[in-house]
């Protein structure tokens, strides 16, 4: 095998194959990357056996072949290299030889029949979208996944199709997102979960320019993105997800529209009383024109009033500050509305279309101490 | 006490007293900043008991007095605060209230007279240069000090005083980095031995600019500087520093010029070969026009030729990679001369003004391997 490529090239090609490299795992060959040249394409495969990439990068083939290459050791040679036309080449005994310029680098490859290849699936039905919107949709949900591998349903993502709207919802027990995206086509239903981990790996490949395509293949047991030159083969998490639309409701005793931006940046200053061992609460509280926000923490206390539009009951209620950070951070809108039932019951921050709703459960807290 | 600052003046302040805040003291004492108002001057104080800090913050006061306050918090506090005025003010039980607009924090503060206060030294001759003069100085010189606390004098800087010379010499065992200063007064022969934690901080407060001054005073056991509203008072090291004068000589056997740029990117790459638990040398091998850098490792092996200029004979010399990577990065010529003389002596790379020396003491290696 010998090919000839850009240095930039073969660099972005290789940062896109790392996203699915194990850094710590019992097999040795899943830290490589393996480079396939035949049919006339250079293609760069990694395999965590979890989520598989292939990409395809632009260069000269000077004869076929193939070897699996340790991803670090290789990424950072590529890296340090000059700009400039940079060579690969292996031997019989995947020794691999890199030359830039003058520099020269070998090290020592394995063959590339040892590593797991990305099982084919059929391919379709493909939903389509902009790389922007699927990379702005996962941002907007995917920081209320949970990372606790004991409950896996909860770890993915629902994307839940349904004619020409894909819906798609995270949820850890605490709080749901849900954001809804209008697609070009219509599709007949269907509900697949998504593993967080591949959404986040996906997230940072794509471009996010609303003028590239995204093509979502799905079977019953795995998801396929294809995008640009490259395409990342995922597992789905098998289960059936929570029934949530029983949980949102459209009664509230208490409405509020606040602007975002001060009402995140008082509850930015409010956390920095808390200390990490410390689950204080912040408390708000509502009453006509004015939200007050109060903090009673071992550190100190902290109160700040913010102009309001309320309608329907006063009320008094405690926040996990941290889960109405997160949901103000990934909302774009420069007012946003607040419903409320009481201090038991979750509250919804969404828009009158309802293309996001994020529900937040509220924590008790000692009244006595504010 | 009861001041009026607008939030970028304090801000600002608060992160020059930071630097001189001990984070883990069994002294929680010196976890704080005191504010000091009174003779018409807000001053904010820290001191680590080897560092002090006394800077000045532009404000209003409405009332005089004292109190010291926790670092962390107070600074976190004022960093999330909008940008606008605040009011900060102490009641007799030092409880202190900062207010912002509309948010208000409560939290404890301590009587200032706990607080140890800065020595007062008395101030005789000081040295004067630019804080951009200053701050490159420290730069090019205290990476090349010892962060082994078992030999203090290595932990420091000697600052060496003739005429109107500064020398500023820093050496860890494996090198040694020189640089001369010429100020613009003249002044008594003196040696100074900074502690490098002490540049280092300075350093960070410095503004950089050419057109602003800083002063150094000293005495036997301090040294103080002092430059826009802030002055850094520190212990000095004692005891006598190495006499390095009988290690510069100016005798060589070969004398390469190359350029800094491409000698650097090289040595760059080849380091990546090496892994953290691995000492492994690279080799630099000198001829005719000619410098190939080689490294083996249990990586892979790489080499690469750069264009030389050359005088005397052929050489084969082994490096730690790390120290001629750390003084040619503080080095801005476009082309540097290195003197050598032979595979167990010292190297020098220096300019023909000797305005920086940097000394490097080469490794044994196994010709064998390369």
């Amino acid at each position: 095998m010998k090919i000839a490529c850009q240095k930039n090239e073969l660099l972005n090609s290789v940062n896109i194959a790392l996203k699915a490299v194990s850094s710590k795992s019992t097999m040795p060959i899943l830290e490589c990357i393996v480079i396939e040249v035949q049919n006339d394409t250079i293609k760069l495969i990694s395999n965590d056996m979890e989520i598989g990439i292939e990409t395809i990068v632009k260069g000269s083939i000077i004869s076929n072949g193939s070897v699996a290459i340790n991803a670090k050791v290789f990424s950072e040679i590529i890296r340090k290299l000059p700009d400039n036309e940079v060579n690969v080449e292996t031997d019989e005994k995947f020794m691999t030889t890199i030359t830039c310029e003058k520099a020269k680098f070998t090290i020592a490859g394995k063959s590339a029949e040892e590593f797991p290849m990305l099982p084919t699936i059929e391919k379709k039905e493909a939903i389509e979208l902009s790389q922007f919107t699927l990379k702005e949709v996962i941002r907007q949900t995917v920081f209320s996944i949970s990372d606790n591998e004991s409950n896996k349903i909860m770890t993915g993502e629902l994307f839940e199709i349904n004619g020409n709207e894909l819906r798609v919802v995270s949820l850890d027990g605490h709080r749901i997102s849900i954001r809804k995206v209008e697609l070009k086509n219509s599709y007949a239903p269907k509900k697949i979960l998504v593993p967080g981990k591949t959404l986040q790996e996906v997230s940072k490949i794509l471009s996010g320019e609303i003028s590239d395509e995204v093509f979502i293949y799905y079977t019953d047991r795995h998801v396929l993105f294809v995008f640009d030159d490259t395409l990342v083969l995922s597992r789905l998490i098998e289960g059936e997800y929570y029934k949530i639309d029983q949980m949102l409701s459209g009664d509230y005793e208490t409405k509020v529209k606040i602007n975002k931006k001060e009402f995140l940046s008082c509850i930015d200053r409010a956390t920095l009383l808390i200390k990490e061992t410390e689950k204080k609460p912040i408390i708000v509280g509502i009453e006509d024109k004015k939200l007050e926000l109060k903090i009673n923490t071992s550190i100190g206390t902290m109160d700040e009033d913010i102009d309001i539009e309320k309608e329907g009951k006063d009320i008094l209620i405690g926040f996990n500050p941290k889960f109405l950070i997160d949901a103000l951070r990934v909302i774009d809108d420069e007012e946003v509305e607040i419903y409320l039932i009481n201090p038991k019951a979750p509250c919804f921050i969404k828009d009158k279309e309802e293309s996001y709703i994020y529900l937040i459960l509220p924590v008790s807290f000692n009244a006595a101490q504010y």
